[in-house]
């Protein structure tokens, strides 16, 4: 890493947390970890055994990378707050999908992007060595050395720009928000009927597994819509009479799914 | 099972030919499995060394249960031709998330339902032990036979009236049909950027494992919808052009996530 060397993370939420665990794990623990927040500053801190601070002059200025991991909005204004305080030559990275790299550019020579393409929460530890880290900069030699700190935490590293990072982050909203979104409806229709939302667990995974090993979605689907079957289509959406909300989801996913039946 | 014994299976799709070799490897092989495609009989006959037939006049009629696990829409044909060759008195149940038990009463005085609760597809054997079984018949000693049945092939059975039932199934499909709807949709963007699909599958996964171990989807929801980033949700509705059909889709889910972003 040229004659600087080490990370700082700034940000302690979920990404910044399971990163800085990650990394220490792997033998490259960054030098420092700062938030805003006091608290979970030293949290994370401890928790790895590094050096951490929640005041901006404290940050240390001699690292090769700054990694922010803070909320997609915070970026640009973490970013200007940074770059008072490091050299004008670090690198400077955020973990945001849907971000475009250049939200760095007005504070920094050398930006980039370290997307771990994953949902993060608090009482999970996820499977790092899986998790795809998505790197991007604009300048070689950065994306090589973020290509590398990625290699170090998985084993599924991939080169995308800002425009197919986009892409994937529309698609990652689509698998996973409305997913889960789905989850909730189902969970809200059972826990009005009194029925335990864990009956539905094993469909739920078995669903992700078996997109798991390449099948393709549009050729596996099954269900009343797929297979143009009217008379329980009209059934569920005489029931969904109460929850017109659900109604209005489930009618225009089913011609999503099967155009043939509209008018619906 | 009284002075009668055993189950006639009707139908080697893929719920019936799953849950005859379940119940094979249980101990409790069906006597006989039907189904009006020859090759299709032969080969699950053969599959769990039991009797196959594709013609109804040799269905023997001295079973305990016959098992329909037919097409929904066949169901009330295929309990009328069984009625046929059968004694009035017998037990038939079909195995439908949507179809009430009563579609079999105008043929037989002893009728149910026996329903798994997952999706079966050819090239995977899931796991049974697991899988929900929910039985129904209206007859105390029917339902009693039928929950001693599914015990035998799952550690999860449930007695679950035709009313509820149906709700269940309206919310299998939110969780299976429409999120791999979800997949689909993801399948598509990103193989039309030339992106693999195989970078979602742990994002994916990780979705439906959050939810496994009982955590509400509705409380642990993320993303742009659920923190009203607005300027992501546009910049995504802006993508989506391109995609028509998913950009209204994106736009209904993404205000039953979050009613407060309307009018999107």
């Amino acid at each position: 890493m040229s004659r600087k060397h080490g990370i700082v993370l700034i940000g302690a939420g979920n990404v910044g947390s399971h990163l800085a665990r990650r990394m220490a794990e792997c033998d490259n623990a960054p030098l420092q970890v700062f938030s805003r927040n006091a608290e979970r500053a030293r949290a994370l801190g401890e928790a790895i055994g590094v050096r951490y601070t929640n005041v901006w002059e404290d940050i240390r200025g001699d690292a090769a990378l700054y990694l922010l991991a803070v909320r997609d909005d915070a970026i640009a204004e973490a970013g200007a707050a940074l770059a008072r305080v490091v050299r004008k030559d670090v690198l400077a990275v955020h973990t945001s999908g849907s971000t475009p790299s250049t939200v760095l550019a007005p504070c920094f020579k050398h930006y980039g992007v370290f997307y771990p393409l994953q949902t993060f929460s608090a009482e999970r530890v996820p499977d790092f060595e899986q998790i795809p880290v998505c790197v991007f900069a604009p300048h070689a030699p950065d994306q090589a050395l973020l290509h590398d700190l990625a290699a170090r935490i998985s084993s599924s590293v991939h080169i995308v720009d800002d425009v197919r990072r986009a892409v994937l982050h529309v698609a990652a909203v689509f698998v996973n928000n409305f997913t889960n979104h789905m989850y909730h409806i189902g969970r809200r229709m059972l826990d009005t009927e009194g029925i335990e939302f864990a009956l539905l667990s094993p469909l739920i995974l078995e669903t992700a597994q078996k997109v798991q090993a390449g099948a393709d979605p549009g050729v596996i689907q099954t269900g009343p819509a797929r297979r143009g079957d009217m008379e329980t289509v009209l059934r569920h959406l005489e029931f969904l009479r109460k929850y017109p909300g659900y109604q209005d989801l489930y009618r225009l996913i089913t011609l999503s799914i099967n155009p043939a039946l509209a008018p619906l």
